[in-house]
Order: structure tokens, then sequence, then C-alpha cells
């Protein structure tokens, strides 16, 4: 029983994304995810509250993803530039395996700027990147292979990378070769970071 | 007559903008921006078929502002850094005039992403900004002021730094002195794209 209730749970947190995706949150009722999924409203219920709840689930997901590739970065990097351009690859790899996902991140966008409840569960993973790549940022300064810029600055600038290539990669995914332009911008970017040499 | 129809227009727009930024695009309806406008709905169809095509005219009114100021710095500054710095003070105008005007940006590419009609007219002026900063490139390579990275890639990280700060400021607008970012962003991002002296 344990088993088959996970299988429907992740059923459902499918089906909740793609039409999530496709068509929106607002425009999208837990009737059509249940339909999609294959499941009855009952066992929807039995699994999340609300259709937010499942919407909350898929952002953590996410995220927890993403903490955990970086994490291992940062271990084993030899160091912070290294760290950096290997990060980009991070985002290199959202785009060859996004496809018709990036709609979704605009979602949690969308829906934070206008409902406090997801704003508030928002805005706690995205301070704390913006604390951990001024962390970075602090840390290379340390290690002297960058030069003494502004932690909290240079790291909005390297989140406006990030969130500002998916942007464009979602606006327009047959307009560049968006799996290698994170890594050209971080480049361009790194080069604006790192020390220069004598 | 022709003033008076006019200040209707006008009126209809600007309800239009802030029942968009607040609610969302979907969840206005043309009959709440008739109640907030104060005009009937015989008026708001006498200047709009339809309540997307308000939207674009929203939205083309808000490029043709940008256009106009990208212009005029291009056509004054003496060389490339110097004019992608003062447009970097466009964007802190942005930030400083937004206040509750961000959310509707991000309403443009929520829509874009699951509507053909309005990805049309939303990519076709990205695509001109992303041509137009390319150029800008390219023009400061040639008179030597800028290394020769590829323009279209770093007319995407221009671009990209520019949409990213924008939706931090529209998800943490007490996180940051928003008016000040984009200068220092910009600033840092050129550093990586001047040529280095000897």
């Amino acid at each position: 029983m344990q088993q088959r209730s996970e299988e429907t749970r992740a059923r459902i947190l499918q089906a909740a994304f793609q039409l999530f995706s496709q068509n929106g949150y607002d425009a999208t009722g837990v009737a059509e995810i249940c339909a999609a999924a294959g499941v009855s409203k009952g066992a929807f219920y039995h699994h999340f509250p609300t259709k937010q709840a499942a919407f909350f689930e898929l952002l953590e997901g996410w995220l927890a993803g993403l903490d955990r590739q970086m994490d291992a970065i940062l271990a084993a990097s030899q160091n912070i530039p290294q760290a950096l351009i290997e990060m980009a690859g991070i985002l290199q790899e959202v785009f060859r395996a996004a496809g018709d996902r990036l709609p979704m991140f605009l979602e949690f966008w969308s829906q934070s700027s206008r409902d406090p409840q997801v704003w508030k569960t928002t805005i706690a993973p995205y301070r704390r990147y913006q604390d951990q790549f001024a962390g970075v940022i602090q840390n290379g300064i340390v290690e002297g292979s960058l030069r003494p810029v502004d932690p909290p600055v240079a790291s909005r600038v390297i989140l406006a990378l990030a969130t500002g290539l998916l942007l464009q990669g979602l606006l327009d995914p047959q307009g560049a070769a968006w799996d290698e332009i994170p890594l050209q911008g971080m480049e361009i970017l790194l080069r604006g970071l790192e020390r220069r040499e004598a």
C-alpha cells in the first residue's frame, strides 16, 4: 500500500507540473490535475490539502535538487572561479533538461508577486541563494582569486544572470544555443570579478 | 469630443494596468477594468477590440518609452562603455518609478510563455533589443573600448542582467537598494567586457 500511495503522489505531482506549465497555475483546477493523473479527488486531497500545497512541493523539490548540485560543486572545486564556472554548468543542464518545463518557473515568480503565501515560500530560498553566493564571492576575495567587490552586489549580478537567461530561454527557445550561453556568460562575468594579474 | 475620447482611452489603460499588476491578466475581466475606469463596456470596446488589445498597447507604450531613452543615450554618449553605464541608469529609473508596477512585467512574460499571439508581440521587441545590444557591443569592439567578445553572447548577458535584476526587485523589493544595484552590476559586467590596458 505504501508503495502505491507514493506512486499516486508522484503521478499527481507530474500531472500538476505539466498542467501548471502548459496552462498556468490560475487556469489549472484540482479536477483537471486528477483527470490527467488518473486519480480521484479523494486521492488528491489525501496527499495535498490544497492545489497550492502541490505547487509548493514542486517548487521545493526543484530547489532541493539545485541545492544538492551546488553543495557538491562547492565541496569539490579547487577555487571559487572554478566553482562558479561549474555552477554555470548546472544552468546549462537546466536548459538541456527543461524544454517545456521552463514556463513553470515563470509561474513561481508570477504567483509570488501576487500571493503573500507563495511569496513567503519563494522568498526564503531566494534569500538563501543571495546569501550563499555572497559567501562564495567573499571566499573568493579571501582566497585572492576575486577582486574586492561588494559581495552582496556581485551575488545579485550572478543570480540576475541565471534568472535572466532562464527568462530569455523561455521566451525564445530557438533564439540561441541555450545549453552553451550560461557558461559563456559566466566567463564574461567572472572576468569582471577576477583579480587582475599584474 | 476628441479630447474626451483620448481621456477615456487613457483612463481605461490606467485601470487595466493597475488591475493586471495587482491581480494578474487572467483574473482581470473587461467588466472590472470598466468599473475601475468608470466607463461603459461600449466605451471600452470602442477603443479596444479585446482585453488583449489593451494589454498589447500597455506593452508597446512601455517599450516605446525605453526605446526613446536608449536612442538618446546612444546618440549623445562619447563611447560604448559610457553608453552602457547610462543605460543602466534607465533601469535604475525603472526601479525608482516602478513600485507596484513591476508585477505587470511578469505578466507580459508569463502570458508570452503560454499564448502564441502574446508571444509574437513580445518576442519581436525582445529580439530587437538582442540585436541592438549586439550592435552596441560590436561598435565597442570596433572603437577599441571592448575586447573581442562574441557580440550576441555579450548582448544576452546584458539583457539577462536587466531582466534578472527586475525579477529580483519584484520578488524582494525591500531586499536591496534597487535604485543603485543596476549601475553597480553594470560596472562589474563592463569590467568583464572592457579591453584591458597593457
